[in-house]
């Protein structure tokens, strides 16, 4: 046709991991929450949609959203203590990746990720017109020099951190070294922080290229309503938010998402169970004969050298157990197995047991 | 700084509407609908909410939503008399306008649009980086075959129609002659569409270059919800995928936006009350003086050549009644009044008596 950009064209286009109709199958394999959300998440969704006429509350439906998600900025900068305009809302943390991407990256500039990470960078950078430059983590997933030196039309690093698929996690203190060294903004993923031992929040002050990403759709379990926000010094978003579409987050999401962190004993509680399951996960598949890294995330990454995982995840699959295949070039094969409830990992590490 | 792309340091940013917190305000300047959403939404939205832990239906939000808003499909498929891969979702138009943009235009490339109509347009070519060219509506709102012209990197047209914020409509018979003759697609953004006479979804299958988007902010009622809908042919909608994020569509908008359009008996009632009151208003601003044209939207644009308009809207801003003033370089300004409710429309009118 040609009505296309040729970058679009030649793109395959990102395909997110499978969600299947069925209710018999055990999903372990998008890293979604097994828990339902807190309970004050349902009760704010009802609010809003059920205020019908009463324009008092200036919430309801008909009326155009708050542009940059007021309520919930002001109740996550008590929670984060960061200013409010330090923080910016989007439909997932997606939106935000799509428009940090779009306001720093020109076509033929560069954006560096490490590898393997989450796939969806490079389709960022591919949609720009953009070249990515993929930096390999070293044996033991810590990222070399060459993760911060200069390079032609660099002008943004992605790092998730806990990464995916290790849920290992880079020190703060190397983050914030990497990030100086950096000649462009550093935007660090935390998509799976509230799993880890700690986060690099506090370096966005102390370095204006460092930004926090964050979304409410794996520790608060809350996939389904697409909410995230960025954490950045106040000149970034001001930048950032002249890309985003005027009304990015909608009524629903705003309240359900400022219920979710307001309830921050849920989270804790979730916390808790998610991580002894994950202990329960890592030892078990440990004793399977799988090669099980330490996770700082609410999955496991799994390998096993002497046989190949292909068919072990085919098995699985027909037994209703749903986990990620993974095959990086150059690095090889394993499963991501997300931290289900206790009944469903046991499930899982009983069905290996038979199989293997 | 340095670490955005020239193109959005330079940007001064599209400035949504006025959304005024106080709740004492007659809001007529974003057209919005004056009357709450089809109670089937709230029924909906309390559904997906409330569904907790019950996996069967897959709604909760703990999971993904479907990355095509599936549901949604279905039921518009079956309504418009189009096959689902026809149709893709967006969080709101907005969203599937810089998709659009995003996937057919690139830097140093064009969009044309007519003037005066919707400024968000210019924005999108600005943050693409590329130029937009603006054709001028002839005297009587039609387009002449400039609109149609070839043009030098020419990639995208979007012409909204009926056009905001004259209210007034191309015919679908020189809307399909404008597309065959453009060497681009043509997106009719048919956002007001619903309180018009007609509209151009035919046109879709009779020419691969026409595109069709519609939201749901307006005529369902739904401004808070964020949900549009682009109606195209399958190999454009392939494409536009692409670019989309995986999940640019939450659940709960999903599931509201799937009901909304299920209850047509609403959008039959608020369509005879939203037009009856049009009528009330077009008559009262003409016999207040103004030149009013016939609008086929939820909203009139009235000019006024004896006096100016700026502090006739700042006059009745102090009243409480918030309207719209534009002045359009070269074209002049007007103000555009939203169709409220026949009492906020008398109310209206009459300070506007008081005042002139």
């Amino acid at each position: 046709m040609g009505y296309f950009r040729p970058e679009i064209e030649a793109l395959r286009g990102y395909v997110p991991g499978e969600q299947p109709d069925s209710c018999e199958i055990i999903k372990l394999n998008t890293n979604e929450n097994p828990y339902p959300a807190s309970s004050r998440v349902a009760q704010a969704v009802r609010e809003v949609a059920e205020c019908g006429d009463d324009n008092a509350r200036g919430m309801n439906l008909q009326r155009y959203p708050s542009a940059m998600a007021e309520p919930f900025r002001r109740r996550a900068s008590v929670l984060l203590g960061v200013p409010s305009d330090w923080i910016m809302c989007g439909n997932g943390s997606d939106d935000i990746l799509t428009i940090v991407t779009r306001a720093m990256v020109g076509r033929g500039q560069m954006l560096r990720l490490p590898y393997p990470s989450y796939i969806l960078y490079k389709t960022l950078a591919a949609i720009q017109g953009a070249r990515s430059e993929e930096i390999h983590f070293q044996e033991d997933w810590t990222l070399g020099d060459d993760f911060c030196q200069a390079g032609d039309g660099l002008r943004l690093v992605f790092l998730p951190n806990p990464n995916s698929p290790s849920g290992t996690v880079i020190p703060p203190r190397r983050i914030l070294e990497l990030a100086r060294r950096l000649p462009c903004p550093l935007l660090l993923d935390e998509a799976y922080a509230d799993f880890a031992q700690g986060n690099c929040l506090d370096l966005v002050g102390q370095c204006e290229k460092i930004m926090v990403l964050r979304t409410l759709s794996k520790s608060y379990a809350l996939a389904g309503l697409r909410f995230g926000f960025i954490v950045a010094q106040p000149q970034m978003i001001e930048q950032l938010a002249k890309v985003k579409d005027s009304y990015n987050c909608d009524a629903l999401s705003i309240a359900a998402a400022t219920a979710a962190i307001g309830d921050q004993d849920w989270l804790a509680e979730n916390r808790t169970k998610i991580l002894a399951t994950r202990g329960r996960l890592i030892e078990g598949m440990r004793e399977l004969g799988f090669s099980v890294l330490d996770s700082q995330a609410n999955f496991a990454w799994c390998t096993r050298s002497e046989q190949p995982l292909e068919p072990i995840f085919e098995e699985l699959r027909r037994r209703k157990i749903l986990v990620r295949y993974m095959d990086y070039t150059a690095w090889g094969e394993g499963l991501r197995i997300t931290v289900g409830t206790d009944e469903q990992i046991d499930r899982c590490l009983g069905q290996l047991r038979a199989m293997l």
